[in-house]
């Protein structure tokens, strides 16, 4: 199935925690648009420091919002308490990205152990997918 | 985007041609359900060859779905004379399967030199989706 | 590091209880020639179930072949108790294989609850790398 | 077979073009320690901007670090005129790392529309592989 129960934090509440224990990760311009028993919207603000030679945005950026954004869904799904670390990321770049990103992840497994978001960014002005990932995470047990 | 153009070939179309090109692909049981602007459904038929001990069917089963999935996908948008070939899959099992599955396919890149398409798997019956995988194809120059 | 202890079962242990406990893989001709603390090698007897027109091996062939690599290689580090499952398998296709093949493996990381195992298959005769997989696999907890 | 012709350029004349076309990566705070027929090796020097609570290296900086790598093996190797662009990476977190990086390359298909690199991340003290990567780039044609 689709992970379809609430997430047990909100956005606001997701977000808190995120920049309160991760606070650098406030350079990558990301913002919860929407988090709900669906999934997760994560756009993000491109600057400078996202940008390669003609104005096309950095994989390594764009890795970063697939990132951030699997974490947002994972915890707010799973709790504070648990510490998931990122086990695997097999990201597709598709298509040149230009401006703001927008990311939509979802749960396609939420289990005891493991926990795998299906990640797809698109530019907030147009239809093009530019990239599509899944990343894998670890849910150590609880203490 | 969602490539969103009709195909070029019919369901029946890229079956036919399959089957004639390569006819050992029969053994997996695999059947177009839907073929269209959205992307494709492949239903495959469990026999003994797909099973594992327990009755699950064996990860190269769930492999070889997507494979044949993304192959009549890419084929039935690129048409015929294009011999593309696989250049990277990644695939997650999610859930453990039982019984017969479908896999339901979109092209997510339809480039000159490569398509990407993203694929789910899921039980015929029950709404767990088993595998997901993206797989990646090089479109060679027409000649 | 590259796990490096020797492993709990021999290659003729680890080969007796995968044909015991699936059968079917026989079909895929795999045959263990060599198991130690730097890692597997497997060989694959290449028949007309494996073959795609032009007399290329299937992807499925080969990702059977990286599939039953790391499951010898895990299954012999971790012990027959372990009922290791496969949850994500990436796969580049790099060079058209031709005749008989054999996959090298190591164990990249071997953890309480996953372990990664990076697989190289070339043709038996000649240099070309035909594909590279990583394979994860989950650890149960022992009962 | 390992793509083993010497590079087309230097360290020294890789490096100084991308700090030329792509003066953000000195953020990344890389440097080439070897490049030959072999591979590549490229360290990274551990900041700040690195770090994750607990002192650990975020995974986009891994991430970062085996894509600059990538980069650099294929630019050395098909030249500065061919616009190289990812299109794949495929990323497994292993080990927890603990300050400076390197990166180890190398090219396992050279071909003329892709090129696929293996890339093994361990710490500069220790034997730990912390993280490994495919990274596969789409060569344009030349015009």
């Amino acid at each position: 199935m689709m992970h379809s129960a609430a997430p047990m934090m909100s956005g606001e509440e997701v977000t808190a925690f995120v920049l309160e224990v991760f606070p650098q990760s406030v350079e990558h311009g990301w913002k919860v648009e929407r988090l709900d028993a669906d999934g997760i919207a994560v756009s993000m603000a491109i600057g400078e420091q996202h940008l390669r030679p003609g104005g096309t945005v950095s994989g390594p950026a764009m890795f970063a919002l697939a990132d951030v954004t699997a974490y947002l869904l994972v915890l707010s799904n799973v709790g504070r308490e648990a510490l998931a670390v990122t086990t695997n990321v097999s990201i597709n770049f598709l298509n040149k990205p230009a401006g703001d990103l927008i990311a939509h992840g979802r749960l396609i497994k939420l289990g005891k152990r493991l926990a795998v978001c299906e990640i797809h960014i698109h530019n907030v002005t147009g239809e093009a997918m530019v990239a599509q990932a899944s990343v894998t995470y670890s849910i150590p047990p609880r203490v």
